[in-house]
Parts: C-alpha cells; sequence; structure tokens
C-alpha cells in the first residue's frame, strides 16, 4: 500500500489532510479515487491507514480508520557518517540506507575526499538528499524518514560522536592484518536502543592521521569481511549485518 | 596493490605473459614501468605476487616472486538468482554482488519480469556481464571471479537447483506474517562448504504460483529484515549477512 509522510500539522483527530507534492503524486502518479486506501505516517513515527474521503487539485482529505502496530524501524539507532565520494555515490548511499533502516546521515569531508562542496551546493544538495529519503522510506515502508545532517569535518564529528553509546570506523587496513577488532564483537556489546555511529572513508580509505585520531577518540576499527568494498558498498554491508544481527539471527530474539 | 587475473596458458613456472586488455590497462591507466609490483591470479583461486621485468606494446612480462596465502572468498559458495530487473539494476547486482564474495549469478526470467532480453541482446550482455565482474574482483582483491550462468526461467533454476545443498528464496510476504523461516536459522543450518542458491524476485516480487512452486520444490522463503528491500538490494543484504554470520560475527570461528 502506498504510504506518505504527513507533517504534524495536517493531522486532526479522525483526518489527515495532505498537500503539496504528495497530492501531485497521489493524483498524477497513483491515480488515487475516493474510496482508495494509503498508509499515512506522522513526525512521531506511527502509521494510520486511511480512506480518501475527498480530492481537489491542492489538496486530498483522507479518514483515520485504524492506528497500525508495525515494528520496522532497527532496534539500534544507526548514523552513517560516509566520507563523501565521486558522483552520485552518495545519493546512492542515502537511498539503500534508508530501505536498510539507518537513522541519520552524515557527509564526512575526510582528508581522501576529492569532491568539495561549497555551502552554497551543500544547500541545494541537502534539499535533494532529504527527498530521496523521504521517497525510500515510503517505498521501504519504514516509519520514520532518516535524517540527514549538514558535512562534517573530522574534528565536528569526533566532538558530535560523544552522545554515542558505539563508535565504529570501517578500516579497510584491518582487513589485512592478523588481529582486528570483530565487527560481530560489536555488535554483540551493542544493546537494543543503543545509538551507534559508524565512519566510512571516500575513495581510497581513511588517512593514517585520520585513523589515528579516531582510535584517539574511543572509535573502534572494525573490518566488513575480507574483501575490498568500495565505499558505498561499506555503508550497507554494516546496516544489512546489524539488521541481520539483531532481527533475523536466531539469536537476535535473545539480545 | 592491483590485481589481474590471468588465464592458464600464460603462466610459466617462473613467469606470467600478460597479454590484451590488461595491457592496455597497466600501460595507459596505471602507467607501470619495469620493477613494479603487482599481483596475478590463476584459475585456480591462487594469487602471486609479481614484479614487472618487461613492457611491450602488446604484452607484459612479469616475474612471480612469491605464492600468497591469502582467505578473501567467502566460506560458502552462494549463487544469486536475480530476478532480471528494469535498466542497468542487474549489472549493480553484479558489481556489488562480486564485492561481496559470491560465487555465480543467474539471471531468472521471473512473471513479473517487465524486461525481456532476447537471445540476441543475451549473447552480447554476457560479454559485458563478464567484464563487470571481472573488473570487481580485481578490485575488492577476489581469489576468483564469480560465473555468470544464461538467464533461466523457474524450470530450469528448479532443474539446477538440485546439485545445491542449500536453496532459499527471498519472499517478501513473508515479512508481513508472524511465521517465517528466519534467515538466521537458514543461516545456522549451513555449513562451510555448503553450496546455496537463493533466488530474488524481480521489482514486484514472486508471483504466487511461483513461490507456490519453489516452496514444492525444497526451497525455503526467507526473510530479509522487516523492511520492503528494492529488488536490487535484496542480493546485496543476502550476501552482507552470509559474511557477517561466517566471518565477522563472534560465533564464526566456531562454525
Amino acid at each position: 500500500m502506498q504510504r506518505y509522510f504527513i507533517p504534524t500539522d495536517a493531522w486532526s483527530e479522525l483526518n489527515v489532510t495532505i498537500q503539496g507534492e504528495d497530492v501531485h503524486h497521489m493524483i498524477k502518479v497513483m491515480r488515487f479515487k475516493v474510496g482508495d486506501k494509503i498508509i499515512c505516517n506522522n513526525d512521531q513515527s506511527n502509521a494510520a491507514l486511511c480512506e480518501i474521503v475527498d480530492i481537489q487539485a491542492t489538496k486530498v482529505e483522507a479518514k483515520i480508520l485504524d492506528w497500525l502496530d508495525e515494528t520496522v524501524e532497527l532496534p539500534v539507532q544507526v548514523t552513517i557518517a560516509q566520507g563523501i565520494p565521486k558522483g552520485d555515490k552518495f545519493d546512492y548511499v542515502l537511498q539503500k540506507g534508508t530501505e536498510l533502516g539507518a537513522a541519520k546521515f552524515i557527509p564526512f569531508k575526510s582528508d581522501r575526499s576529492v569532491v568539495v562542496w561549497d555551502n552554497k551546493k551543500v544547500d541545494k544538495k541537502l534539499i535533494r538528499f532529504k527527498k530521496i529519503v523521504k521517497e525510500a522510506s515510503e517505498q521501504s515502508h519504514r516509519n520514520q524518514i532518516p535524517e540527514v545532517l549538514s558535512p562534517m569535518d573530522l574534528r565536528d564529528l569526533i566532538q558530535f560522536s560523544s552522545s554515542y553509546d558505539i563508535r565504529i570506523f570501517a578500516y579497510e587496513e584491518e582487513a589485512k592484518t592478523d588481529y582486528y577488532q570483530s565487527f560481530g564483537e560489536v555488535l554483540n556489546n551493542t544493546n537494543k536502543n543503543d545509538s551507534l555511529l559508524i565512519i566510512i572513508g571516500p575513495e581510497g580509505g581513511f588517512s593514517n592521521s585520520e585513523a589515528e585520531q579516531l582510535k584517539q577518540n574511543a572509535f573502534h576499527p572494525v573490518r566488513l569481511g575480507p574483501r575490498i568494498l568500495r565505499t558505498e558498498t561499506a555503508a550497507i554491508y554494516a546496516l544489512a549485518s546489524i539488521s541481520y544481527h539483531f532481527e533475523e539471527s536466531i539469536t537476535s530474539s535473545d539480545v
């Protein structure tokens, strides 16, 4: 069923009034008629089954039929700090990462990021990024739209990380050594409702100085399998593994 | 270090003679000089550290310095049968799936595949597919290039599946029911060196008839987390979870 995220002020006790771009989508793309059913999410991650009762050119009125009891959000609040990559790879991380349950995304201005986003670019980009995560949330039937924060450099990120329960970074050099922190060990020490921040380097990975600073600031290096992953694949690996560990592995019910 | 997959007939006891497209890559892209080091893989999944000793316009000669002892291949032989999707999503599954350790790929002609590849198209496509998996294998430092098989319909696939130890399909309807086969349960019953075939539907998923036939032929339905994944994300989720389970989780050393 089609799902829409509707801001708080559009909800009354019995009805939802949909305006803006979603109306275009409902009329032109989905060709909904009065009587059709949709799912509407509010800002508090609740979802309601609704029936369309009135369609006008600029707004659609829907009646709340039932509040749904869904558990589709990852039990761990995962933030992906993605080293700013080339091309459209950041878009890709946002889309796939949203499908896989990420709570927040941060573009990370890394030593080895080739691309620099100037401030003017960033504002425009953030608007587009928010559209990508909203659409991916609707498509994957999530109850929550991930946040996309403004770009941070390493110092910002280390400061920002202090509120997190678990801090890790994907360090490909770990994949080449005999001793490394196992990702499974980290997840075994992670509890439901913990917040987890994972930092991923851009193409070319972290500089030695970045890796050192992260280690000094209580970030655990982890490897994500013994193969060398592209930067945009690392976030996906991490999120899929976290989902598997907490939602699909046979021990997940005991955690 | 740059890695090349070199066919058996190019190896002597002490040397490797590289010809064809790889020579272009070595000279024009990497700008290698005599004395530079590369890794060469043979067809038996062995890797050798080599030193370039001669560069000519159409061939490069390298001396074998050392055979490497690497364990970079997934301990389970995973075959991804991917419902033929729209656009370039199959390319994407090949690239990411190779990075994540898949052994084989099969394009699956599903009831709900919108796109039809005619035979002429298929031959051309297979050439391109093999190039994608070769490059992704080199980039991710694998010792083995995955196979890409010709497209199969459901009947072919069921017949083909008889040699596999583990047969599963990603059934999104499972994500909506209270009882479902846990993916973790399946992997707990999978042993190292087992062969595992996972079938993934195209956009729109499996038809009821397909799901029924698969169940009747000893395929277990599994869900890949409680969110609804795009078709091209499902293979990635499955492979990352298998890698996590066997290579990174704390129980993986006991399996």
